[in-house]
């Protein structure tokens, strides 16, 4: 609900020349933030923010410059501020929360160009108790119908060099390591320590990286840039002035170098700045939901968060193959193709994980590797190797689809594309009657490669769109989905409760392929990828040594505690229990940590973290009531400080605490556990050591 | 059927060297042609025709340039030659002729590359009666899996200055009128006597023009370049070397200036050369279709030719609109788009043209601009105007469905997607479903303006597919389909029978919109554009002058007669009577040939053709003893010749002649016509004067 504003806004429309000749055209501020916005003396738009009086973003600069030669990076004049305050409360389809409060003052700088055809442009401010977002308007004009975006302007100009976790600004992949430093360090072209292997390096700016962007200044003050509702528009990443520390916008193009092909009216995603002293605010932060429309989908009944297994780590592992044969131009006297032997996705094999899941009450089986294709499908850039409805030769979709229900197993459906979005654009209907046909509600898609229409990016306007598509047709099926290799998302979860998580960021799979992710990675990743929304992440592996065939000495960089502790502090509706169920069997005391966490949640405290170094999150299960919290470190043993007052006064609650063992350490000795059940209530505060590379998960319930 | 090579082919496999250190490796002849076949000192293929001992192509080279520097132009060597011959004949679904008669020698010529990495290449020649055809075949190899054409290096060299009747090289547009010019004189950056107004003009290349490519000797030699079975591969144009007449593959690159992306095995399209002294053996000639593969599609039982009318000339003409509102941003005080009142789709309009259509025994009805987005569709590189299953307020789909089918009338979808092919790519299940839902059974489909995905081309090989993948969902849905702006054909009508027609040609459209087609323009069409397939090129229009809304001056550049004559000399199985009803309503008389005239054909006679000039073409409507005969002249009048011995011998016809009156001129009196009904048989001769710019139409019935 919007409502007049009606307290004052401290307007100062006078002239006001700064050091800079810079005109203040409007200041305001809501609870802790303060937001100014300027036009200089070339009619430069610019802004800055405050955090409690201390500067977040010095003032920068605010345009575009649209091909054709129309320049709106200055001579712009002001024609007006319009100004709203909203403040209202929302029940998301599945969520953290169970209602989000959405509390803001909107402020709407009217500009309009001296010299371009006196095109007009808004700017949209909303200031939010935990920062500053804002979005360009085009609205409907004469001057201003089709227009293609060359260049936005925005700057982010920081107070300083801050603490800065960071990957390279690729066009194609979020699947880097994160490197801590600080800005004046950035460099997207050196090395990590970890093997990147990501699929397509396709890094033109040495100094770019994404967003979300996390910061930290000497003083303590927690800055996240990202942004949200990113819509018909390619996404932003951000160029670093490693001298002046202006952050400022890096559209990714299309293949022609254009970054965004628009009609007024039209609007840009919001670019959002959450700024807190709080670290834990920034993993509170509602904003980006907020900025995202409701959702479209009216009937969201069937829309279920669940946990998952998948026939899948046992191939990333190299214990088996999504491919069925060897030579697919090579067929047997009979025509038939040549099985080497090592398919994982055959008939008997996805029944063993229908058994599991079954007997454990995990509600979800994928199955990869079930169609064809799969010989070749990588690292070509040929497009049209997956017609996501031809099963391998031993994959029996009927009797799969028969035995499935009758263990009460939902199948998820896999649809690789090879990154070829244009071919899967033409399929995706067969493919989803498909789905519906053999009782798939679900679908895992994935975009692995140089994308096809060649020449667009995964980041760039044409894949943005088309991700939204894929969301859209999904829901007409009443399709969930889960995206892999897309664009970070930017809340749009909200808008397609459908879309119910996305990779789109390094997950628990590096540890199977490759050198892997840091202890320090989980507790990072909140603050950054995250930020955007859920992850399918695929925590729970069990067996973190010797796993990988072709690397003997390769672990995960986890103890098996935090890999329980992921399942609440990587948030998803959609959480895999990744590991073999061999590999389970040893440890079904500690599985029951899995059996049991919820997937959707009524209420989520951020108990302690930083970026960086550790995190401690509780979370209440949707409609009951019970606790789950996760605390984790990184490479650094600690103790989780965890006081209960979030339970209710008066009850008694029995917790059980999956914890290191006293002498775990990731490195040396991950898979030590140990399982302790006490009783506590709301005046408990559990201290828990948390092993290098540990963590702890902690289920709470009344007694 | 193949079978045994029973003759002996006349190999000269021993070391000839000629006066360019030339090996022959093969010489073959077939009928009236001879093909040689060569390796240079450096490994450089080759291969020269003849026909009847008179040179057609000097030694040209043949060869490849990979990606990654894999040069295989050169260090070739012979591994071995295969050779066949066929002899069969098939029926087509719907054609010019109800058999086709396939018969050629076929010459396989095996080559490995001594340099890079030992990469087998095979050339593979077919001998016609009337002239040669080849291919490139990348065979299944362990060196060469997945790779990139960067360049085709395919010559064609000419013996002289030849006469050439040529349009541009143009990537994305066939829609220009035909320059008559020497090879020397070739460029297609000059701009002609006719306005283009081509809406994507995109010709890198100066000196580059289209196949079909038509040319005449000085000594009356007629040849014919073109592609047939394009698939998966770009277009080729041709690159003319304006002082050696040497002519070179020149292939529509995509975004990234690659040309085309195979898997080996892997074959390109055929290059056609197609040679006669006899003009009219190049229009009657199949090898295009015979090099194409058999059809995809068993159950052909729903692929029906037809004539159709359309809600279309009047928009063209520019008396009625496609768009439904001036203003698609504004909206009346109830919500609504306001009409501007000029939309040529609405219902009753509609109506109008089933009524008339009805009354008249033409049997199918397309309506343009019955959905939204026709407003600003045209020109903004946007993609997304058009979802194929809105119509405009005033467009009742369901009372047209009852209105129509009540009227015997069939329904005929337009989907233009204003060339965002991806789109459409999305949505083509949907709209065929809309389609089958409201009983439309054929689409007219669209590409208007510049690609998207973009920096692709209407002639890239990526757009090829798309064309197919088109075709074959249709097929799906049974539905018929005729493309509009789409690459031009190269026989896959053979192998998609449901693919009935194309324009991909400057259409008669260009008379209601521009400064229109020269006389000569269809006399050169069936030389050029159509020998890939049938155009659907919209004849009929009566109203020759007075109908351009805003040109009063303007005129169509025939007489009545020869838009009659076109039915039978412009072929396709989907003939338009394109003008309106009110201007049919004042000649019924003539317009009695239109309701007659027969789209498909057990037999076609190709009487006397010139291009540039004339064309008299006789065709026996299928399992009718009827025939119609078109015979049309460029902008001298003449005297057409028609021996009727190709009826029965011992049978009574009676000929009806539309012919022009004696009067008529296409420049000051096009509308006057003559009508003559006469007793014929197989010994009669009919001599009929054509006007400039005029034609005459015969039917000849049985008695």
């Amino acid at each position: 609900m919007k409502k007049p504003l009606l307290f004052l806004l401290s307007f100062l429309l006078s002239v006001q020349f700064a050091h800079s000749q810079k005109k203040s055209i409007a200041v305001t501020s809501f609870d802790k933030i303060r937001l100014e916005v300027s036009l200089d003396a070339d009619g430069v738009a610019g802004y800055s923010v405050q955090y409690k009086d201390r500067q977040v973003i010095l003032p920068s600069k605010l345009g575009f410059e649209l091909t054709g030669g129309i320049n709106l990076s200055n001579n712009f004049e002001l024609t007006g501020i319009d100004s709203t305050a909203v403040d209202e409360t929302w029940k998301p389809v599945w969520g953290e929360w169970n209602k989000v409060r959405n509390h803001y003052k909107q402020l709407t700088v009217h500009l309009q160009n001296k010299k371009a055809n006196a095109i007009l442009l808004n700017i949209v401010f909303e200031l939010f108790e935990d920062g500053v977002a804002f979005r360009y308007e085009f609205p409907l004009q004469p001057n201003l119908k089709y227009f293609i975006i060359s260049r936005e302007t925005t700057e982010f100009i920081m107070t300083g060099d801050h603490k800065t976790f960071w990957i390279p600004g690729d066009f194609d992949s979020n699947e880097y390591p994160y490197t801590t430093s600080s800005l004046s360090e950035v460099d997207a072209w050196k090395p990590t320590m970890l093997s990147f292997g990501v699929k397509t390096e396709n890094i033109p700016d040495q100094y770019a990286v994404q967003t979300p962007l996390m910061m930290k200044t000497n003083d303590g003050l927690y800055i996240n840039i990202h942004q949200a509702a990113l819509v018909n528009y390619p996404a932003m990443e951000l160029h670093v002035d490693r001298s002046t520390f202006s952050l400022s916008a890096n559209l990714v193009p299309d293949a022609r170098g254009n970054k965004a092909y628009l009609r007024s009216p039209a609007k840009t995603p919001w670019r959002t700045i959450i700024v807190s002293d709080r670290a834990e605010n920034i993993l509170s932060s509602t904003m980006i939901l907020n900025l995202n429309e409701p959702s479209k989908i009216t009937n969201t009944s069937w829309i279920k968060p669940m946990k998952f297994m998948g026939v899948w780590w046992e191939m990333q592992t190299n214990k088996g193959s999504w491919s069925y044969t060897n030579n697919p131009d090579s067929l047997s006297a009979t025509g038939k193709l040549v099985p080497h032997g090592r398919h994982s996705a055959n008939t008997a094999n996805v029944k063993r994980y229908i058994d599991f899941a079954s007997a454990n009450g995990i509600k979800g089986l994928l199955v990869e590797g079930w169609n064809t294709g799969w010989e070749e499908w990588f690292g070509n850039w040929q497009g049209g190797h997956f017609d996501f409805v031809t099963p391998a030769p031993d994959f029996d979709v009927k009797e799969i689809e028969r035995y499935s229900k009758l263990k009460g197993v939902q199948m998820i459906m896999h649809n690789e594309t090879s990154a070829d979005a244009s071919t899967y654009d033409g399929q995706m209907d067969t493919a989803f009657r498909f789905m519906r046909k053999y009782g798939y509600n679900s679908v895992k898609t994935g975009y692995v490669g140089q994308i096809i229409p060649r020449g667009e990016h995964h980041d760039g306007q044409w894949m943005i769109n088309h991700y939204i598509r894929a969301a859209e047709k999904a829901a007409q099926y009443k399709i969930m989905i889960d995206m892999h290799e897309p664009v970070c998302p930017t809340g749009l979860q909200r808008t397609y409760p459908n879309w119910l998580a996305c990779e789109a960021g390094r997950g628990n799979e590096w540890n199977a392929f490759s050198d892997g992710n840091l202890p320090e990675h989980e507790t990072i990743m909140p603050f950054t990828r995250m930020m955007g929304g859920p992850m399918d992440y695929t925590p729970g592996i069990f067996k973190l040594r010797n796993y990988a065939r072709d690397a003997p000495a390769r672990q995960v960089h986890t103890t098996l505690a935090k890999q329980l502790a992921l399942y609440v502090t990587m948030y998803s509706p959609l959480q895999m229990a990744a590991d073999l169920p061999e590999n389970y069997a040893g440890h079904m005391d500690a599985f029951q940590f899995i059996k049991d966490v919820a997937v959707d949640w009524d209420d989520t405290k951020i108990i302690e973290a930083e970026p960086g170094d550790y995190i401690t999150i509780a979370r209440k299960e949707k409609g009951k009531n019970t606790w789950f919290v996760g605390a984790i470190t990184d490479e650094n043993s600690r103790e989780a400080s965890i006081p209960l007052n979030f339970l209710d006064k008066n009850k008694k609650y029995v917790a059980i605490i999956y914890r290191d063992a006293d002498n775990a350490d990731w490195k040396t000795n991950p898979e030590a556990y140990k399982i302790e059940k006490i009783s506590v209530d709301a005046s408990s505060t559990l201290k828990i050591k948390l092993a290098p590379g540990g963590g702890a998960a902690v289920s709470v319930k009344e007694r």
